[in-house]
C-alpha cells in the first residue's frame, strides 16, 4: 500500500543523551518507507546530523506533510503550535516515559511507524489557544498556545486581583496566586496542579483554574471555547506575569489586558491503530483497572 | 405588543407556607396580561384553588406554550423534566432565596413577568440526561435527570467498584463512595460539593466527579455528551443505588449496568432581559465582585 | 540476649489463600527463637492447625506481651483494637502490597523478627477514638476505632444534617453526605479520600472531614483529643447510619447523639529499626523521591 | 476591681483613613480605665497625636503589659511578632470586617474593653515559627512568622523541586509552585486557599502545604512542631523567594536551605469572656449555623 504521506519532517529533544543515533536510525527508517526527510533546522546543528537537508519550522510547514516529533510532551507542544498553521499531522516518539501525547514507544517504533506511514492510523485534533496582551489600546505581546495561558503574581506580592470577563459578560473578579486558562491539552499538564478538572479533547471548551483563591468558592469553571476571555490586571504590584505555554511577558501593569480565543488553527496528532485516550490517562495517572487492593 | 404566549401553566411549590394567595395573585396577573391559566393537577390540589382548571403534566405539556413556576429550584427541576418532551418554556420565580435557575425574585414578579410574556426575555437551553438500569440484558428502570445520575454505595459497605465504559472505549475502574455523572445544570448542585468543576450550560458535555475515591488521581472529568456513558456494578454489596435526580432504584446487583446518554429533549428556561449566567454564580456563589478584604 | 518478649500471640488474615503454611513456619521460628506461641481462635479454627494453643484475644491480652499479626492494615487494626486496653505491643507482617501498618515483608520476615523479637525495634504509639451513640438519655451502642468514626447520610436521602460540638462548645452545622473523625492512623485511610490532611501519628488529635458538604468552606479541621466531641443527627432520613471502624449502627433517628473521646489506651506498633513514617508515606502514596519527570 | 494592667500600648493601622479620632478616643478611655498610655512610635508619627508618649516595639515590649491593637489581623500579626519576646498580651480592636484574631468591634470597644482591663477575659496562647536561611553553612537571614514561612517558584521558572526533612528524617521531595508551612494561625489564611486544612490553635503543630505540586498524591500534612524541618533548594532557576510572613528573601540559590522551628516564645491574645475560636470560624467562613437552604 502507498503511502499517503510524501515527506516527513523530523523533530528532536537535542538536548536529550543519546538522541542522535535514534535520530539517525529514525530517519533512515523514514527514508526506506519511501518518504523524502527533513530535520528540524535546530535538531541538525545540535546534533551534528548533515546526511538530511534542514528547515526552521516555517520551511517544514511548508514542505512536509508529516512531522515525526522524538521527545518528550515538551517537544511535541513545541513544534505542534508552530506547525499548525500549515496543517501537518504530528506523530510522537516518546523517549523517555509514556507522554499524555507522544505515545509511540522508542523502543517498538519501527512497527508502529511503518503502519502509520502506511496510512494506518487514528487522527485526533486538538485545539489551541490565541491571543496577546494589550496596553492602552495597543497590543504589545502576542502568542499561541496549546496548554495554557498562566497569570501569576509576582514573588513579593501576596496575591494578584484579576477582572475576568468573556465576550461582553462579566464574570468574575478574582484574588488569588494566578489563574490558568487551559485546553483540554493543557487541563492534564498545569491545571491539574491546580485542582482543576480533566477535559476531554471532544470538547468545545477550556477551563479557568484559579490558583489559590482567597474565596473558597472559586471554583474551577468550563466554559464554551467560542467567547474571547479577557483577563485584565487590577492589582498585584509590578511584577505580574502572563505565560503562553512557556513564553513569558513579565512586569505588567495595571490596566492590562490579556485577551485569549480559539486559535483558527487546530493540531493534528496521529496516533497508532487501537489508541486510547483514556487508556493514556490510566497509565499516566495510574488508575487501578482492576481490584488491586 | 402582543404576547408570543397565549396559555400558560401555572405550577407552585405547594408545600410552602402562604403559596395560595401568592399563585392566585400570579394566576390573576397573568390572566390580565390576556393569557388563559391552567394550574397544575398537584398544585391545585394541595392549594385548595379551585379558580382554573387543572391539568397533570402531560395535560399541560400538551395546552400550554409556558410555564410559571413559583417556588425553588428542585420544584424547577420537577417540572422541567416532565414538559420537556413537549418543548414548553419556563419562567421560574423563586420563592424564598435566588435559584441558580430560579431567578425572578417573587417581591417584585409583575415587572419582569410582564415584560417577559410580552417577548422580551433571553432563552437559555438545558440538556438533559436520560437512561436507565439494565440488569441480564432487559432494562428494569429507565428516567431522565435534569442535574445527575447518582450512583451510590450502601450505609454498610465501604465501598463500591464500578467499571466506566463510554460508547465502546474503556474509561475507568473506580472504587469509591459512589459516582456523579451530571450536566451543566447539575454541576452547580451535588457535583459541586464533591469537588466537581462548575459547567457553563453552553458545554456540550457533562463532568464525571467520583466521590471520596480510593485512588487520588481519580480526578473529574469533563466528557462530550454524544457517547452512551455506561456504569456497571462490579462489587460492592447488596445495597448499591442510582438515582436519576431524585428517583431511586436501591438494591443494585452487581453486574447491573446503568446507561445514560444525553436526552434527545431540552428544556427552555426563559430569563428577564439582562440576565447573566456569571452574575447568578456570583451571587449565589458569594464571589468577591470587587476589592473588598 | 535475652529477648524481652516470652510469649507471643499470632494473628493470621485466615481468608487469605495459603496462610496455613505461613503461619505455622512463622510459629515455629517464634518458637526457635525461645518463644512460647498461642494462635488467636479465629485463627486456628479458620486454618485448622493444631499444634498450638489458642485463646480469643481477651485471653491473648492477659497471657501474651507480644502479637505476631500477618496480614494487611484491616487485619492488624481489628486485632490491635482488641489488645489495646492490655497493652500488648503488635508487630505487623504485610502478606500481600505494604501496608501503612503491616511493614515487615512475608518475604524477609525472619531477619527483621529475629532482630525485634530480640529487643530490637522502634516504638510507635497510635491513640484510638472510643465512644458510642445515646438516645432519649441513654447509651445504645458503644464501640472503640482506630481509623475512624464516620456518619453517613443512608441510600435515599440527599445529606444528613449534623450538629457538631466540643466539650461545651458550639462548632458547626454541617449538611452534607456524612462526617469523617479520624485519628491520625486513620487520616491515611478514608479520611484522605475524602481530601482530608495526613496527620503525623505524633499529633495529639484527630481531623473531622465533611464528605461532600453544601458549604464549601466546610473545610477540614483538625482538633486536639483532649475535649468530647458531640456529633447530633438533626436531620436526614431514617437511614443514617453510623460505623467506628467498620462495626456499623445503622437506622440513627433525628436527636441521637454520637459521642467521641480519646481511649484511654494506646496501642504499640514495634517497627523494625531504621523503620521511617516518612519512607512509608512515600511508598504507599507513591510521592517521588528525585527528580522524574 | 482593680485592673491587671497598668500600662497600655496603643498601636494603629496609621494608613487607615479616619484612624485619628478613634485612636484618640480609645487612648483617652484606656486613661479614664486608670492605665498609662504610650503609643507605638509609627503610630504616632504618622497619625500626628503627640497627647501621648511614644515607644518603637522594643521599648513598648519592656514598659507595658497589655497592648491594645486597632486595625485587621494584619496590623495584630504585625506587632504581636514584635512584643512576643516580652510577653506581652494583646488585645484586638477590628477597625473594618471582624478578623480571626482581631474580634472587638470598633462600634462597641468600650463596653468589652473596660470588662478585660478590669481582668474578664479568655487568654489563648499561639504558637509562632522562627527560623531562616543557611547558605554554605552559614546563615544569611532569620525571621519569625505568626502565620507562615512560604517557599515560592518565580515568575519565570514553572516549578520549584525542594528537598524536606524533619529532624534527621527525610519526607520527601517536591515538584511544586512551592510550599506553605503555617502555624495554626497562619492555617486560616494563605494556606486555606491552597488547600490546607484547619488547625485549631490548641494542636502543637504545624502544617505543610503543597502548592500545585506535580504529583497528585502530595497532599497537605500535619505534623509535631517538636522537630526542626528543613527545606532544601533543589532545582528552580534563580528566582526562587521564601517569606517569613510578609518578610521577603528573594533569590535562593540551589543548595539553600531554609530552617523553621517552633519559636520558643508564643503570642498571648486576651478576647472577651465568651469569646469562641469556632464562633469566628462560623462568621468569617460562613458556615450555615442551622437549616437556611
Amino acid at each position: 500500500m502507498a503511502s499517503p504521506f510524501r515527506h516527513a519532517a523530523l523533530v528532536g529533544k537535542y538536548q536529550a543523551r543519546g538522541i542522535r543515533p535514534i535520530l539517525e536510525e529514525i530517519a533512515h527508517f523514514l527514508v526506506r518507507q519511501g518518504l523524502e526527510v527533513t530535520l528540524e533546522r535546530d535538531t541538525a546543528l545540535n546534533t551534528g546530523i548533515t546526511d538530511f537537508p534542514a528547515l526552521a519550522a516555517d520551511g517544514l510547514g511548508e514542505s512536509c506533510d508529516l512531522a515525526v516529533v522524538v521527545g518528550g510532551d515538551g517537544t511535541m507542544l513545541g513544534i505542534a503550535r508552530q506547525l499548525a498553521p500549515h496543517g501537518v499531522p504530528l506523530v510522537g516518539i516518546n523517549q523517555g516515559r509514556l507522554g499524555f501525547i507522544t505515545d509511540v514507544p522508542i523502543g517498538s517504533y519501527s512497527e508502529a511507524l511503518a503502519s502509520m506511514v502506511g496510512g494506518d492510523y487514528e487522527v485526533e485534533h486538538r485545539s489551541m489557544l490565541e491571543g496577546g496582551v494589550w496596553r492602552d489600546g495597543r497590543q504589545i505581546f502576542g502568542s499561541i498556545a496549546m496548554n495554557d495561558v498562566v497569570v501569576s503574581r509576582g514573588a513579593t506580592a501576596n496575591m494578584v486581583e484579576l477582572r475576568i470577563d468573556v465576550g461582553t459578560e462579566f464574570v468574575a473578579n478574582l484574588r488569588a496566586d494566578g489563574l490558568i486558562l487551559a485546553s483540554p491539552t493543557g487541563s492534564t499538564a498545569y491545571a491539574l496542579s491546580a485542582s482543576g478538572p480533566i477535559l476531554h479533547p471532544g470538547i468545545a471548551g477550556w477551563v479557568l483554574v484559579p490558583i489559590a483563591p482567597h474565596a473558597l468558592s472559586n471554583r474551577p469553571i468550563v466554559m464554551p471555547d467560542t467567547g474571547e476571555i479577557s483577563v485584565e490586571i487590577v492589582a498585584g504590584g509590578a511584577d505580574v506575569s502572563v505565560n503562553f505555554d512557556m513564553q513569558t511577558l513579565a512586569s505588567l501593569l495595571h490596566g492590562d489586558r490579556i485577551r485569549v480565543r480559539r486559535s483558527a488553527h487546530q493540531v493534528r496528532f496521529l496516533h497508532p491503530r487501537g489508541w486510547s485516550y483514556y487508556a493514556t490517562l490510566r497509565r499516566k495517572l495510574h488508575w487501578n483497572e482492576g481490584v488491586v487492593d
